[in-house]
């Protein structure tokens, strides 16, 4: 039995019933919605509460009421944490009097009953001696015509904003909300193996990386991203091309961890020392850079793990360890840590102990591999232990698995995700993607990285392909998803070729050192360029969840627009997805560019190019040949006289 | 931190997180479900536990993979009551063992160590001492094949499937079922003004209403609502057409409840006396019929509420009473209850006393006037406390409004509901509803009842409309809807007049007394009779959930398929939506009727008609001419040999 007659459901954002943090940051809008209702017809007022978790104060802001019971508000958030938030719904009999008040004085109905109601209502609502006074004047039934005209004023509307009536309010659960910085949601990956990185044809160095840091900084890149950097196991070794025996001298995985020469906190002594490491990551912040660690929770037979820890490997009554399989198949070279084991508690804990080793060193970003073989829960439990301590660490997970799984490593804690982007190739598949991304429930979760290509994946639409279907599939990476990552030297130099006829690279550098011309520039690093020095200054490209697809009558041609948050930052794509041919099509602009009033005025500028257009019409021509330029992105503004 | 790997989310059937009961009855089938999933490539076991509440024993059913992840089980529940059910998950190591053995075995790899770990599961799973034994001979290397051979077997089988590896078990949040009577699902009303029922031109009365039973339980009803039937307001009484003002003499709207003879637990005197009632309900359950008591908890200015209990109104300043407004508009005629008033709580013991007063009386259905006047959770508490003396009691919301509030009711406790199906004409509109109803999260909380017409509702498609029209209407609710009503005799006789171009009636029956010919029939009745009949004998058409809407290339036919739960009974409707025009299609027969092996043969008895027909092809020609019948209902079976 309650007298709080107003029903709040469907709180947004929220997660699982509010079982984990919905995920925004400092730069974007965050949106509170609810639906709100009640019986009968009187006047509902709402707001939204929100805190940091731990602090006191809650700060406020009204709900209004959009269409069908729907509430919404939009805010930022400009200080990063882990919030809490309610919604607050109440029906307001003051506003309800008010509003009959209103309508009735207009129809020129008998009000003296209701000024003497509105008496009541100022004295149960404010003990302020003004607003007394002013409800004594309203029982003056002499001052009839003036009361009247002051309940219609301005400054009487102002008293009801002012003095909510919320005797029989109605709370929602809480729900949590993670502020992030902003570039949670906008980093731009460079992927190379240390190993390959010497610019003399020798086994590359952390030093040799260093030596690329101005390269990969001028090229717009702010996270580069290196395959384990650990001693590399040395028993059942794999060899070139996944050749389940090596001959001497081949460097094996770096996902085979550990060997005698140490575990997940060394350092490969073929690639140098800790302090190298150390010195790498000083000198890649100098360049705006963070470097990335692979976390492989994983152990080559040789780790030294296996021998001091054996009770965290599932042991077999023959007193082997269990190597990984996929029966039949078998994987020698892998032991994977047995993480329901008996002394679970201690092996999590020292795994926790390479995270926070690792960040000690100066690391802030992880790259995790294959997370979805490993407990989600030790995911969640490993992720909010380093929030705890650390601010802005960030873990992208490498799951190319099940949506499912996906989305529960998502929702546990990762701040980012490799996605299908990767398989999604016609003008069809990509919209649909988009959408899903963006437009369900994931959008609340799931900060998606989009990589054309990885060391373990060349899609089936690059093999053997050209130039333009690398720069087509680079742009839609940059321009469709705020973080996005390119395995580097091989996608620069157009390495197209298959093992084997699978989604593999022929002579993967995943199981041999590569020796690059590491000071080539040419089309397509001019190309990333240009793009990552947009993505940099234009807000517009640095969020997913703000793109509109926009009318295009050619299925080969992808158009979409962009707008930051605060309405400062406009962009609009174009993208011939054929990489052969002229396409033309005709665009219609987003409504947003609309002035009803005015009609349209857009000034664009595409930033590949340098051209400049105005375009005045709805609908206008584009057109794209891939062999000049397989895209336009244009920086987009208003004329001043349509603002 | 936790071991249990197994991630369980979205399970289903759950109304708002599980804050409601999701609602079935005794005969449909139960559809479990969740998403459930875990790192790795561990197998997974899950079941559902379910019980009454309250009571010890938990009752168990395995849940199997269907794709992506998602899990589910379906089952029968034949004892009415309130249930929870959880759903648990767990890593079955033994199984995994098993799957992987048997693959390892087919694929000729050495199984030797496999055997020691199979005898280790055994051990930890069961104390059965037979099962120890094999554990033990399962160690026995000089019995290598003949133990491979015995894990190949079906015996063994079941022991894996017998024996859960629960370890470390995840658990759902518990959720709550209501499982209902099954005509909770399945009702047939019929709607009279018992003041029209006298057969001689006077002002009808119960013992006349009781006179009409014999027909309205031939043509198949077993639900006679009669709007109230308390002492009607004599002040500020309307008139005729809604006139505010009334002559002597006008009987006045019954919804207007309560004057100097009476309110709420009071028969209005012209009718006739509480025995009366009592009577006429015990007479109509003697024909299978049901009396609906309308619950309209309003009063009119003259009820003794008003006198005895001024403080359950809201009063003015002026020491009058509230009526009910939409400002500027007056309605002098009711006074609402103030169900937040101080003594709030008496008001609603008073008001549940009322329902209790009429079931004890033999009531078992309620009609709820306008239930979206009334505060929601105050609906949620009567309910429940009815619920919690009563079995079987029938709550149908009379809302015509807002969608989320007509869910929010439903959600609350309501039975049934009244639908926009009275607004609802074309093919695309009928399907477009009846897929929201049934594919969507209203299915576990909305039971939608469907009404061609009310008192206060002549829908726009039914003015000045002819025979064929009213009897498009009629099939449609009977058949798309389990549970659907008419108001009988001013649609039996076709009233198509609308009072002045709105979407009421002329001369509406709510102001005054009519005198129908209770003794005609015509081809409306015929058919309604059929129709009724036709329900009562097909399980199929019990159901609103089983609806399939099957392909038909005419914008006019509207055809559907719908199968009972327990397969034993089918039925197949295809329905003319022109009243004028002959039309005719091709339709394309359910799957569900296909054999793939031996193909289709489908026997078809038209009802309507007695029209015998076969079909062997999956597509099908059909044609209806609404002058002879505006629609097939077919009963249909499969013929035997292809069964």
């Amino acid at each position: 039995m309650t007298r709080s007659r107003v029903i709040i459901e469907n709180v947004q954002p929220q997660v699982e019933s509010g079982l984990y943090p919905a995920k925004r940051t400092v730069k974007e809008l965050v949106t509170f919605k609810a639906h709100i209702f009640t019986d009968g017809h009187d006047h509902i007022r709402a707001e939204v509460l929100y805190r940091k978790k731990q602090e006191k104060k809650w700060l406020k802001q009204s709900l209004t009421h959009k269409q069908n019971d729907e509430w919404e508000t939009s805010l930022f958030i400009p200080e990063k944490g882990l919030y809490e938030f309610q919604i607050h719904a109440w029906i307001d009999h003051f506003e309800t009097w008010y509003d009959g008040f209103i309508k009735k004085a207009n129809a020129k109905v008998d009000v003296s009953v209701e000024l003497l109601e509105g008496a009541i209502f100022l004295k149960k609502l404010s003990t302020d001696k003004k607003i007394v006074k002013l409800a004594n004047q309203l029982e003056d039934k002499t001052k009839f015509a003036e009361n009247v005209a002051w309940i219609q004023s301005k400054e009487f509307e102002e008293i009801v904003v002012n003095h909510p009536d919320k005797q029989f309010q109605t709370e929602s659960n809480i729900y949590s909300l993670q502020i992030e910085e902003h570039r949670a949601n906008f980093t731009t990956w460079y992927e190379l193996f240390p190993r390959s990185a010497s610019l003399n044809g020798k086994h590359g160095t952390l030093r040799d990386v260093e030596k690329l840091l101005p390269r990969i900084a001028s090229m717009g890149f702010d996270v580069l991203y290196m395959p384990p950097v650990h001693p590399i196991g040395k028993i059942n070794r794999k060899g070139k091309n996944n050749n389940v025996r090596s001959v001497s001298g081949e460097p094996g995985s770096p996902w085979a961890i550990g060997s005698d020469e140490g575990g997940h906190k060394a350092i490969h002594p073929d690639l140098g020392t800790l302090d190298d490491y150390k010195n790498l990551i000083k000198k890649a912040n100098e360049h705006g850079i963070d470097i990335a660690l692979d976390l492989a929770f994983q152990c080559a037979p040789d780790h030294p793990y296996v021998k001091e820890h054996p009770e965290w490997f599932k042991q077999r009554p023959d007193g082997s360890i269990q190597y990984a399989e996929n029966p039949p198949k078998k994987y020698q070279d892998i032991y994977p840590f047995d993480y329901e084991c008996e002394s679970w508690q201690e092996l999590w804990e020292e795994l926790k102990s390479v995270v926070f080793f690792w960040i000690d060193c100066g690391v802030k970003v992880f790259r995790v591999d294959n997370p979805h073989t490993k407990p989600i829960p030790f995911w969640q439990w490993v992720i909010a232990e380093t929030n705890k301590k650390y601010e802005d660490v960030i873990f992208l997970s490498e799951a190319f698995t099940r949506p499912k799984i996906m989305a529960s490593l998502a929702k546990v804690g990762f701040t980012q995700g490799y996605t299908y982007f990767t398989w999604r190739v016609t003008k069809a598949e990509l919209m649909q993607y988009m959408n899903e991304l963006v437009h369900t429930s994931s959008r609340d979760y799931f900060r998606p990285n989009f990589w054309p290509t990885t060391p373990d994946i060349l899609p089936y639409h690059l093999h053997y392909q050209g130039e333009n279907m690398f720069i087509i599939r680079l742009a839609l990476a940059a321009t469709l998803s705020s973080n996005y990552g390119i395995y580097g030297p091989a996608y620069e130099l157009l390495d197209n070729t298959p093992w084997n006829g699978k989604e593999e690279f022929n002579d993967s550098e995943k199981y041999e050192v590569k020796h690059y011309d590491w000071k080539k520039t040419n089309r397509i690093t001019d190309i990333m360029t240009i793009l990552n020095k947009t993505r940099k200054s234009n807000l517009a490209l640095q969020s997913t969840w703000n793109i509109e697809f926009l009318n295009i009558e050619n299925p080969n041609l992808l158009a979409f627009y962009k707008k930051s948050d605060d309405n400062s930052n406009r962009v609009l794509v174009v993208i011939n997805l054929d990489q052969h041919n002229k396409q033309a099509g005709y665009l219609q602009l987003s409504s947003d560019l609309k002035n009803t009033q005015k009609g349209i005025n857009v000034k664009l500028k595409d930033v590949m190019t340098g051209e400049n257009y105005t375009w005045t019409q709805e609908w206008n021509y584009v057109e794209l040949d891939p062999n000049r330029m397989p895209f336009h992105l244009f920086e987009v503004s208003i004329h001043e006289s349509n603002l």
